[in-house]
């Protein structure tokens, strides 16, 4: 419902967007159908709460995020972090894991109502061999996850908890607004205390 | 000449190969001259010492490193912290900013003198509008550097320093032997002194 009415507000973006028009739009070309989609799209979807990809799975399916949150955690030391929340548009899965063949070292769940367009890993190799389209979309699509990943990497190397958060408020309210404060302090790295303290002293 | 000797006791690879055995290796095809590879490439040797991606310059380039060791950095409030190091047979780049077209965030400096294959942007753009080749290949680096982000990053939120140096000292032996203390510590993130306690504590 706060989904609902923060679309309405215009707080997020209004286009769903299908995974053709996604591609269309990424690599600037006109497909008309999924039939001219280099490999099988398959719908899914998935209850909140529900597990999309677990700890130690290996990762055999590529996801496009049609609608819903999908929150990326890691494990370790009986604790956990969150390392990242997708939203509706987006190409998602346990990358390491897919590309490597080894157990995933993270979690994929759904944090709301997930629809989802699936591709097996199979269909994506066999369009790797022959197809410029399918070569040209796994490069873009890595691209964007490489920046992302890199970005994360700084941030985490060069700014404080309080500026990590600040930039949160500003660049991703979509976050701040649908997301637990519990999960937000796990995304940050702190105890949810501090986060209180922090989200306090900044007035928020 | 210590990286001679290393190479003579084998605790280097021995191969230096060049920018077609490289891709032919990832690939898994048989190219057989650099007229077959779909993007111009250039000979560049650059002296110990010298900046091959400044600060805050827009990156331009793709580097193939044929022979050297190349240091990456990251600079804020006026400390520096290494990120990685590269040896011989990679791509590297400032890939961010060669990515986004904004100013680097990184340096990349050379350690030794250093050997480099350079394709220009603008070929590899064209290349990428039509060449199966060129985007698998793109596709396949970008891969790479995607899962050795994603591990550098994981192992900064769930390893402490002394964890880190001693894996480095079992999976990373190149950088060990050949790259300084102080610069270690950079890469680590503690300060010289810490590594000092650290490699006594464990005998090293």
């Amino acid at each position: 419902v706060l989904f609902q009415l923060l679309k309405k507000a215009q707080l997020l973006p209004t286009i769903e967007m299908n995974i053709l028009q996604y591609i269309n739009h990424l690599l600037d070309i006109g497909l008309k159908s999924n039939d001219e989609i280099p490999f099988k799209i398959t719908k899914k979807e998935i209850e909140a709460g529900q597990i999309i990809t677990n700890y130690d799975a290996i990762e055999t399916k590529v996801y496009f995020l049609k609608s819903g949150i999908v929150q990326v955690s890691l494990l370790y030391n009986d604790d956990e972090r969150i390392l990242d929340f997708f939203f509706e548009n987006c190409f998602l899965n346990s990358y390491t894991s897919f590309l490597t063949k080894q157990p995933s070292d993270v979690q994929l769940i759904a944090l709301t109502k997930v629809e989802l367009d699936v591709i097996d890993d199979a269909d994506i190799q066999n369009a790797y061999k022959t197809s410029l389209l399918a070569n040209q979309l796994g490069r873009l699509v890595t691209e964007r996850l490489f920046i992302n990943n890199t970005k994360r990497e700084k941030d985490l190397l060069t700014k404080t908890a309080e500026q990590r958060y600040k930039e949160l408020l500003q660049n991703r309210p979509d976050i701040v607004s649908l997301i637990s404060i519990n999960k937000i302090a796990k995304y940050l790295g702190i105890h949810p205390e501090s986060l209180s303290r922090i989200r306090k002293s900044i007035g928020a």
